[in-house]
């Protein structure tokens, strides 16, 4: 669990500190140690079902004319994340850009600032989402699942039920990081679209199938992602993934799976227990969805992740072969010309089986 | 009030469809009488202070060659524009292009069967959502409005204060067309970044300034300009727009105001007199914000504006003046140069004053 003011990274932050301190005080140019997120560092962890950091680290110091700059840098935001957490206040990596203009420390452009954030999330071990930067909120969620407030204060032991609005809620830092209370689901629908996702809930998809809907609005947020995973952790639920049947939605689907290779420093934002429900490669054919053709830009991706270590286990494979061999892409609402329900009615109670026979 | 079982729109699509058969009877070819939608056809109401369309009129029928698919076309939309209003579903644009794939009705794209749908709209003078066909939700309210839901059927009746949750509520069908119950707001504040409607709740401006927030998550959706519209009308409460200090922000701004020329069919969606708090391009210089020079685009965007009667009006000119003198645009996240609390402790009430006292 994170909270806004959370001790643990609070005392992390405190020891880096420190540590700082203590080779100024014995009369030392202050280095820092930062595990390396070169590309020959990143490695696929089949324990974890993730990419994971080697051993290898990089050393900052303030006695290298190259590095103190960046040495520099990375104490700001180490400055800026503790006063975050001190003040129970929240951020943006595009506030933290800005602010830093005023204190004569100059960041080239905002990836710059960018980087040095994930450096410090590589540092203390945890997504920055625990030292308050959070990314625009576009995920909701609905379904009978009461929660409590850990976060903010005014908050704090205040319950609500996520089917009390029938348009969904936001997932925000409030909804991921709140304590679950009672629930009556026995599995999770994450969808892709929102267009599904309102589907979803005009059909009762929550009632018919005791199921609590998140709409990750495109690739899964990280908030989204802290989520799914708590429910899969914490309550146990199964998490059902459905996406368009092409490789972006695939690859959202394993993004929660297995998390990214630039979050291969953090490993608590994956749910390698979650299943990719479909739309499958091989349901284009199977439900007699329209498609469209493979763009060039869809084959150069499919081609990348042929070689991806996440899709190296034979189901994946299988689908990367199916849309390799039959070129074509087919959207969710594609199943709308079977009728606007047939994706409820027809589709999801026997994948649903057939994916939970095959678990 | 627009419910998904509208009697009203009912009864519009079935005089439709009376006429037509009424034409059948009688032996004549069918046809059909829609306002022309053209660049010449829409003029600029000032006392409604938007576009409208004026009195020419175009006619669809099926004696003519040419016009027989485009009449066929618009004839099976109007029949599923009624099945979705007598089932009380939901659909898309999207859903309703792949649909029609089953029906032989054939159209060239989705395009062409968007342009049917505004077809429709024309006719029947009501926007899309009152026939249940709904774009993707993504923007959200928070404050203290209790609202009681007339959509879906099982929630008929039930209540939910929007300030239930602090990351906020998605503004769907059932928020927008709810009953407003009771608040204690005294004004809205409608926000285009979701970074700064949370920076708002995180201040506590809804305590502060008695206001409901709104998130229009960019150019704001139908659903939300129609909620701004029913704040402003039906409970008095002035309506604030805070966008970037660029000609896009203004835009924004502008559309919740006046509407857009693609809409000059429909009365029922703008807010003429909400008012844009800022950023103003005189606050760029004023508030002394990191800046950002305009692209091409940005000029190209501001010349056109320029001729736009909506913009006709003395302080829409001198900001577009100001913009393309000082050559200069600023988000709103600028302000965290000056603190991450500035935008809500040092802008907020001196431009709310300022704007108040103008008014």
């Amino acid at each position: 669990m994170h909270h806004s003011r959370d001790p643990v990274v609070l005392t992390k932050l405190r020891e880096l500190g420190q540590e700082i301190y203590n080779q100024l005080l014995s009369g030392d140019f202050p280095k820092i140690s930062i595990p390396s997120r070169s590309t020959n560092n990143i490695k696929f962890d089949n324990e974890l079902r993730q990419f994971v950091l080697g051993d290898q680290r990089i050393t900052r110091s303030a006695a290298n004319i190259k590095q103190i700059r960046s040495f520099t840098q990375l104490m700001w935001v180490a400055y800026f994340a503790s006063k975050l957490v001190k003040e129970g206040k929240s951020s943006t990596l595009r506030d933290l850009y800005y602010h830093s203009l005023n204190y004569g420390v100059k960041f080239r452009g905002q990836k710059e600032s960018d980087d040095t954030v994930t450096d410090l999330e590589s540092i203390l071990e945890v997504p920055r989402e625990a030292f308050n930067i959070f990314p625009k909120e576009r995920s909701a969620i609905f379904g009978d699942l009461t929660i409590e407030y850990t976060t903010p204060e005014e908050y704090k032991g205040r319950r609500v039920n996520l089917a009390s609005n029938p348009d969904g809620v936001m997932i925000g830092l409030s909804v991921a990081h709140a304590e679950f209370i009672e629930t009556s689901a026995d599995k999770v629908f994450a969808i892709e679209k929102n267009a599904v996702f309102r589907r979803f809930i005009e059909e009762r998809v929550h009632k018919k199938y005791n199921a609590i809907l998140v709409d990750t609005a495109g690739q899964a947020p990280r908030l989204a992602r802290l989520l799914l995973r708590r429910l899969n952790k914490e309550l146990g639920l199964p998490i059902y993934i459905i996406t368009d049947a092409d490789c972006w939605g695939m690859h959202i689907a394993m993004v929660i799976i297995s998390g990214s290779a630039n979050a291969a420093h953090l490993h608590e934002l994956t749910t390698p227990d979650a299943k990719w429900l479909g739309l499958w490669a091989t349901d284009i054919k199977r439900y007699n969805l329209p498609s469209f053709p493979l763009t060039k830009l869809d084959e150069l991706r499919l081609q990348a992740l042929e070689q991806d270590p996440r899709y190296r286990d034979f189901f994946w494979q299988k689908e990367i072969q199916e849309f390799k061999r039959a070129r074509r892409r087919a959207e969710l609402e594609a199943f709308s010309a079977h009728g606007l329900a047939a994706i409820v009615e027809k589709y999801l109670p026997k994948k649903l089986k057939e994916v939970q026979e095959a678990a």
